[in-house]
């Protein structure tokens, strides 16, 4: 165990933000609430960004940018929205050596600029769907900060899209909520539950939201990310018009999702160790570390490092970028080397000693299982990707197998506060209530209902009203 | 001519804003003095900012982020500095609810809050060289603000590096001009001039700063991106310190450097006609846009169009990437439809009707020239690879004669201010005065020293002072 990091069972907080101090990964700014991003962190954003941008181009989305700055009258003209953000703005009140006639919000999310923007631009159903994203900083004043899960300034993509009609634009949701699906599932190895929120947990603004809810290693839920579909809320209140093929005025439907910097957080509660960080092989940034090892100086630098170099320019080569690198800590001792790569999640170290070399071996040595594997040196590039491949899977199953193990089934709110209390975990009971039931459930339990899970059309007894409901996910959630 | 674009000649200012405008590159926000980027303009943006990204990763810098807001006190700490960007300061007051204790401002550049957390970070000479940079939105208060050249919000990257020796960082600060330059000249196919700044032109707080400047098709100058030897005077304002190897304690020297969004304003004021925007092949988000045409839309719709989608297909597997476009605006005219891609600066229109079809050509037609070329269909990529690359060296070729036809020099300031006055444009004179010189000759003339070409080391009688002077360019500029 490493004498950096707290252990997970003894203080599960602690060891998360050990986790990310010993990695490098973030460290508290110097303005209350925010972070700064090290290297590490923002390498397995930048991985994670090209990943979902990716995604978005394939699906017809278009990058733009949108301002910082938002009118505050602006956010007034929702009035949902305004009731749910206002409390979390921060506000430019001077500006250029003047006091601002107008204050302006610094955005917490785009809706309305965004909105007022497309009324400018939409005029025909030949301009209809606008499908565009902003990859951006947001800012949402937060009193209990903790590093990637809640700052007060973080890094999100926010796409925001209109259309001629609701079944487009509900279409568009659950086609964005798919695709977010597949990119944490197949490269973040997030195992999440598509579902839709219940009333009292929407987007405020939205008709509806969807969700993909993941379960931390805790036993605690995360929202990785949303989708809305907003109605004509934001067109009507921002005047998104467009003329039909009959010629008459119609307002637009629309829709948002975003997901942010959270996800990192969720990636470390998900797959790290009480040894620190461990990165899916295709989100990390550096797959595999090359350690070369000896005593003897003039061996390390004119036999063992040139072969590293040579070894780590092939692989880079069949792995297509600069994956790997060549560890020349040779002040430190090779365990703290070893420490080094494996705290920062490096999916494999790849040890060349003396003994490897006249061996024509390297022993590949796998960061979620520890196991060791002795390669031929000239088969090299097959074994790590094969290994890379297994660690993939393999973190992507024992987290899907660790929240099947803490999913459990309730048919009496009594029955599913006593599982709360005693075991955590997502609990799966009907419910059909009240957001006041919400928050009553919430008080009494900790939990929130977290989704409507998309794959259970099920109906049932309502554990607080005992008509009828359907089968919704519960848990305590960060 | 464009019907939508004024002439050059007629009104430079309002064709730079109608060429913008017709591609839908960029909008005014509702809020002062900031833009909204567009689709087409964004694209460009990530174009230049994948081969700019590339070049910092290449020479061993790493991507981090830091916060948007900087509290009031960092800025005061170097002196220089908060006099340069006071001024031009955005200031958020009340965030959460609350007045907050110490007021904060938005970025206007990061020396201030990456200096305080480098001090955090580095110890040991073994931390150094600490090579970062970030890629964000800063915020400087405009008053006259102009679609990418000046916005009171801009896109930028900015990076920063702390180095054990002076030689060190200054090697960092030319290496970094370097690379400026030459995705600039290469990729984005902008003749530039590397040099030096006169004192009256520094960074507020660097101690030397080396700047590429370019000139506009008005003949006026534009700073394209600047890099900052900053000495250590933010190393002794904010404690960025290290142990060396005799285990002393010493101050880093620093640098930063940076290029942004404005260099879309130049691309576009480089290379742009008055018909429209003109890309470079090697930024253009589209490189081709193939155009089915013909009266029968039978033919259209089940010869041509499948026929053109295979063509794309092809290209881009050629290209390696979405680079190419089929048009399905059937219901414009043909004209209308090359004006919606020459508008959009698209490098290349590939027209494709029933007489090309049976004679097995495609009309490729050059944006930059307009000169017409009938490819074998089945050599078309290698025709497109040429006529790009053609173009590529064709805009930057021309430019540059542009620029060497519009540069004169002068041996006394008379001289200079008759250049200035009957012909505009780069004037090369000996200048040796001071910052209180640099002033008169902006008030006398307009045109400030731009920069001392770092590939002319001759020194020569001042034109104002008459004592030894350096080589300096001077020019009017944006």
């Amino acid at each position: 165990m490493a004498r950096n990091i707290t252990s997970r069972n003894v203080n599960y907080s602690q060891w998360y933000l050990d986790v990310i101090k010993a990695a490098e990964m973030a460290d508290y700014a110097p303005v209350r609430g925010c972070m700064v991003i090290r290297p590490t962190g923002y390498a397995v954003w930048e991985s994670i960004q090209r990943h979902f941008d990716d995604a978005f181009k394939k699906t017809g989305h278009v990058n733009a940018y949108f301002p910082l700055l938002i009118p505050y009258s602006f956010l007034n003209k929702e009035a949902e929205h305004v009731e749910g953000f206002a409390p979390e703005v921060a506000t430019v009140t001077h500006a250029g050596g003047e006091e601002l006639e107008e204050p302006y919000a610094v955005r917490p999310t785009s809706e309305t600029v965004i909105g007022h923007m497309y009324s400018k631009w939409i005029h025909s159903w030949r301009d209809l769907p606008v499908l565009m994203n902003q990859w951006c900083n947001v800012m949402r004043w937060e009193k209990r900060p903790r590093l990637f899960l809640r700052t007060s300034e973080f890094l999100w993509q926010e796409g925001h899209t209109a259309h001629a009609t609701a079944e487009e634009a509900v279409e568009e949701t659950l086609k964005m909520l798919e695709v977010y699906r597949k990119v944490m599932e197949e490269e973040i190895a997030l195992p999440v539950i598509p579902g839709e929120k219940t009333a009292g947990e929407r987007f405020p603004g939205a008709a509806q939201t969807y969700t993909c809810e993941a379960m931390m290693s805790d036993t605690k839920a995360l929202q990785a990310g949303t989708s809305h579909f907003l109605g004509q809320n934001f067109a009507k209140a921002f005047e998104i018009q467009f003329q039909n093929k009959a010629g008459e005025l119609e307002y637009c439907w629309t829709t948002s999702w975003g997901i942010s910097t959270r996800l990192i957080g969720a990636l470390i509660m998900t797959h790290s160790d009480d040894d620190g960080l461990v990165l899916p092989p295709r989100i990390a940034p550096v797959k595999a570390a090359i350690v070369p090892i000896s005593t003897d100086e003039n061996v390390l630098d004119n036999v063992l490092l040139p072969r590293a170099r040579e070894l780590a320019g092939q692989l880079n080569e069949a792995l297509g970028g600069l994956y790997t690198t060549v560890d020349t800590q040779f002040h430190l001792k090779p365990g703290d080397r070893f420490f080094y790569h494996l705290q920062r999640g490096v999916p494999l170290r790849l040890e060349l000693g003396e003994k490897d070399m006249a061996a024509g071996t390297v022993r590949c040595v796998r960061r979620d299982t520890g196991e060791k594997t002795d390669a031929a040196a000239d088969a090299l590039i097959p074994t790590v990707k094969d290994l890379l491949e297994k660690m993939q899977d393999n973190i992507y199953s024992r987290a899907k197998a660790f929240r099947e193990e803490h999913t459990t089934s309730a048919d009496s709110y009594d029955e599913m506060k006593a599982i709360l209390e005693e075991k955590g975990g997502f609990v799966k009971a009907y419910f059909g209530g009240s957001a006041e039931d919400e928050v009553r459930i919430r008080e009494e339990t900790g939990a929130t209902p977290r989704c409507i899970p998309l794959s259970d059309s099920s109906t049932g007894k309502c554990i607080i009203t005992g008509k009828e409901g359907r089968r919704t996910i519960f848990a305590k959630a960060y």
